[in-house]
């Protein structure tokens, strides 16, 4: 597939950093992830993407997934998550890998985490099958950095709803995003060389000294 | 997933008869597959449905695939073969199965062997990878009869060109087209129980002849 292999920063092709947020809606991701962008940026080229989208064909499955349907349809969890990992697969091939291997980082709100937390714990499919994917379709690529901003479902809910108008997964309910934190939780206990848990119900303040925290410690290390 | 197994023909819930009708572009699928719907129909009730496509969702992830992008667009193989089973996922829980559970006899213009032959023989990817979405997207889902068309490469794109405008796949170089023919042979060989390969190049009523004994073997069996 022209994918390089899992192997740490540095190793592998990879010359950029490959740093990724991720939290429930209202956890302040765009915020932070412009923070990352700028601290990355004293150290070498910076590119800013997300999940799912990241490219034109991205973009294009990104619509097809947020867009509120009729009460009638029932969107297949399978099919969602298809589409994800269809999108993913395109914006490693695309964009993440040759960013990387031109020593470019790169700062992507939301990566294969999300899948884990949204389509495996919250919409309940086989985590099985999400690990499958990632083997076969993105070469098992993993961030060197996940940050997890952790806040309150609740709390993270009224903050879009703020916003205005809500997409299909804005409109789940509370439920929803306490599985889908969970999820995050579980991937954080299992990865912990590369997460960082972040609680975003603090002041911007405190939030931003723990992020500059964990990428000067990641610059260090490469 | 709530999909049913994938047991024969009247067990596992399903009543109705599940036959698809394979081929490159240019073999007569359309025509064909009227008169297949035709036959089914003196049978019982009919639906006729394609793939990529079929459902809503289906049909705006069809028009991505198909869509023909500019030149400097690489197109990943693995997001197509995602998207494509993002569709069939989205088709079968949404529409074959509850139509085959009815007792609706189904005919597809294409299913899961267009993928072994277009994304497996032709564009490269893994059938290991293929075969493990087949299992764990459609729980192994399976038609009852296929009809394969083998039309010579060149006649049938002789045919696509006379039709006008080209999608994506149909742009592709005859050698891409030879591939693809020779994945569906190789498919028909390792399922000798429910492919019936007929020569497209002969006149339609010797065609339609063999699709016909080939129905009335199948619904005898049920």
């Amino acid at each position: 597939m022209g994918l390089h292999d899992k192997t740490a920063f540095n190793a592998g092709g990879r010359k950029g950093l490959f740093v990724t947020i991720e939290g429930t809606e209202g956890a302040g991701k765009s915020t932070n992830q412009r923070f990352i962008a700028e601290l990355l940026g004293t150290h070498g080229q910076v590119e800013q993407t997300r999940e799912p989208g990241g490219t034109s064909l991205g973009e294009e499955l990104r619509s097809l997934l947020l867009q509120v349907r009729p009460d009638t349809f029932r969107f297949s969890a399978m099919a969602e998550l298809l589409m994800i990992f269809a999108a993913r697969a395109q914006h490693v091939e695309e964009k993440i890998l040759p960013a990387l291997e031109a020593g470019v980082h790169v700062v992507s709100d939301r990566f294969t985490d999300a899948t884990y937390a949204y389509q495996g714990a919250a919409r309940g499919l086989d985590l099985a099958v999400i690990r499958q994917l990632e083997i076969s379709c993105i070469n098992d690529l993993q961030p060197d950095l996940t940050v997890f901003l952790k806040v309150d479902a609740a709390t993270g809910l009224e903050r879009v709803q703020a916003r205005g108008a809500r997409d299909r997964f804005e409109q789940e309910k509370i439920s929803f995003f306490e599985s889908v934190q969970q999820g995050y939780l579980r991937r954080a206990e299992q990865f912990p060389g590369r997460f960082i848990i972040i609680d975003a119900n603090q002041s911007l303040a405190k939030v931003q000294s723990s992020i500059a925290e964990a990428i000067e410690r990641v610059l260090g290390q490469s």
